[in-house]
């Protein structure tokens, strides 16, 4: 189940970047599960990876990359199905020697690769197939990959996500597209978030990897499915300058433009990871209106968001605006003044005066929970700060899922 | 469903507390769900409530009363059905009122009355019918009145919760039993845990508030269903003082003998609650160690308790380490060096250097998750503090339970 029609965007080719596809073999089911990017020499790529102290070897080995080869990274390599991480010391050399092949392949340096795993937790990589599978994977470089590329990286996603905005630099045409796979935010057994995004823009080192951060705090980081927090996750912005643009830095004026662009895209694309978490029937957005800062906002949105009673009410379209309520109350907000608080579920006032609003029925609830889509919007009267975050519903079809995912 | 075999255990009067139950009619169903307790003349109380910012009514009323009447509390009148959470100032006025009533029958001050309300949240209390009920739980005050006090407190719980343990003091017998409700840790929808601790044993005020936090801190405080907190919850210890033993202070030789017995009670009464938990098919314990502090520990043993992608792994029986592993890899630990981590399903070792532990079998797991109790023990590498706490799994039952609550 996913949240509104399967709809993958036409995203046309970057200009210095390609695309290839292999099937290894490393996945139940049919399909190519191997991608490589190749990238123009001169292009320049900012990452954020996960959090989690258990990272997983491939995100050691693209960090370690990263910082040796900055500016001359020229190719990433992807396989889903196992996400070659609890794998200790074995899965470091997995790793690492799986860039070691492909450089051999292509003639470049080891480090001038970054690798990524999507899957299984713990279990070895299965390096063979892997390299089997690089030259067909390389073979198949092409402009026209994405959609390609966008299936391969999949594991329990029901449908490829893509996403693609346009913007102009200097009076030219730039294109910023990508793709990522996800659907749970984030989901440890499947190591599970990772996303690509390309621009033909040339852009500052710095800048990019700034605009990077930024577009990840306001999109990837402003979703849960299950407030679980992945081994594997990456995001990663790269930028060929085929556009001939001149470089982007903050003082460029068409800055802001470029980083709404950037900005578009990840959203787009954490919104398409919501829409497809495990088991998702609704898409909730959580609006936190005047709280004292950005933490408090935050916090207070991801504890309604990760709340497992708030998400069965919704699966089961109950406008049990109790279980918001006791969200909001136990958000750790200090001296939350109670009757200062309210809250809606679009535009029905189901909260006002530490209770239900007065002129709230049920029958106006009901209505607004047969939607797909929902917005709950809670204003605590402490401040002037807001913050907006989506997540889905609980429903049966997450615990199937992730009670069989290895059955 | 529960964890294992459904046993109420004989709970013996405690001399100079009576309990009556009546018929209010508030909650779907048979059955008593009105609850008063009486206590004779010099009881002391001591009493631990939610943290949630949006408390419920009769507990900003119990916390007023017990201020303003210390060591003149007398009576506890508990509704199930409605838990008066999210009411307002009506809510308020009907929790006084209640009190106001059931002074006015049995002749004394409504600030000796504690209310307690647990239920749905957000509807107005049907003050009425409690009313109407409350001579009839008067007249059932009895001695022996605790099984029935423990169904009359139910609300999504399956089966009633009692607990007994028995000491010395001063040469004299003394006994702790109690009753609880609560079937997740915490559904603000059901609003939801109640505990009701007596003893016959005579304590010193402050001392008998001093053992009931520290009994709360290690068995309520240590359990987890859904890591929601509910604006309701309450535990209550009551010391009648009629086995006439000198007053207990921690200076006495037999306070760490009567503090077991405190403890005993509400650890039963708290594992009670967890294999009562909404859809529970299995009982987990989380045993952390090696930490640096007890924050740290209770930290990481709830971020796996509360994973859902752990829950439905133990729902599955699948021994899904790397959900484990991941959980503590995110409960940000600073600096954890994974390779000092080890981690063990009951007597199996499936975590070790950072990886699959080398001698672990996935037959030795899946044998292991066959069991209905399983002990998850982390070690952490790190310290010398540890922390035990329970949760159960995440079954389709608890979405169901959950998705179909109002309707």
């Amino acid at each position: 189940m996913a949240v509104g029609p399967d709809t993958f965007p036409l995203l046309p080719p970057i200009a210095g970047m390609r695309l290839g596809v292999a099937k290894a073999g490393l996945r139940k089911g049919e399909g190519s599960d191997l991608t490589v990017f190749e990238l123009a020499p001169g292009s320049e790529i900012a990452a954020v990876f996960t959090t989690n102290a258990f990272c997983a070897a491939p995100v050691l080995v693209a960090k370690a990359h990263l910082q040796r080869e900055t500016g001359n990274i020229r190719w990433l390599v992807i396989n889903a199905g196992n996400a070659n991480a609890g794998t200790g010391p074995q899965g470091l050399h997995d790793a690492k020697q799986t860039c070691e092949v492909l450089a051999a392949m292509v003639e470049g340096r080891s480090g001038q690769i970054l690798p990524f795993s999507t899957g299984v937790i713990g279990e070895p990589l299965p390096l063979d197939r892997i390299i089997q599978a690089l030259p067909q994977a390389l073979e198949s470089l092409s402009d026209h990959g994405w959609q390609e590329a966008a299936r391969a990286i999949m594991t329990t996603d029901t449908r490829p996500k893509g996403a693609v905005a346009h913007c102009t630099v200097d009076g030219r045409p730039v294109t910023v597209a990508g793709i990522a796979k996800g659907a749970g935010m984030i989901a440890p057994n499947m190591a599970t978030m990772l996303a690509f995004v390309g621009t033909d823009a040339k852009v500052e080192r710095q800048v990019l990897q700034q605009v990077l951060s930024a577009a990840v705090e306001r999109s990837f980081n402003a979703i849960s499915v299950d407030g679980d927090t992945s081994t594997n996750d990456a995001c990663v912005l790269m930028a060929t300058g085929k556009a001939a643009n001149d470089a982007i830095v903050e003082s460029h004026p068409d800055f802001v433009s470029f980083r709404s662009a950037v900005f578009s895209v990840c959203g787009q694309l954490a919104e398409a990871i919501v829409r497809d978490g495990e088991g998702a029937t609704k898409l909730i957005h959580i609006q936190v209106e005047e709280a004292v800062d950005l933490d408090e906002a935050r916090q207070v949105g991801f504890t309604v968001a990760n709340s497992p009673l708030v998400k069965t009410a919704f699966f089961a379209g109950d406008p049990n605006w109790g279980r918001i309520l006791a969200a909001v109350g136990r958000a750790g907000c200090s001296n939350l003044e109670i009757e200062r608080v309210r809250i809606w579920l679009d535009e029905v006032n189901v909260v006002a005066n530490g209770g239900r609003a007065l002129d709230y029925t049920e029958e106006a609830g009901q209505q607004v929970m047969q939607r797909q889509e929902i917005t709950i919007r809670i204003a605590l009267g402490r401040g002037q700060v807001s913050a907006r975050m989506m997540t889905c519903d609980l429903s049966y079809d997450y615990v199937r899922i992730n009670a069989e995912y290895r059955t």
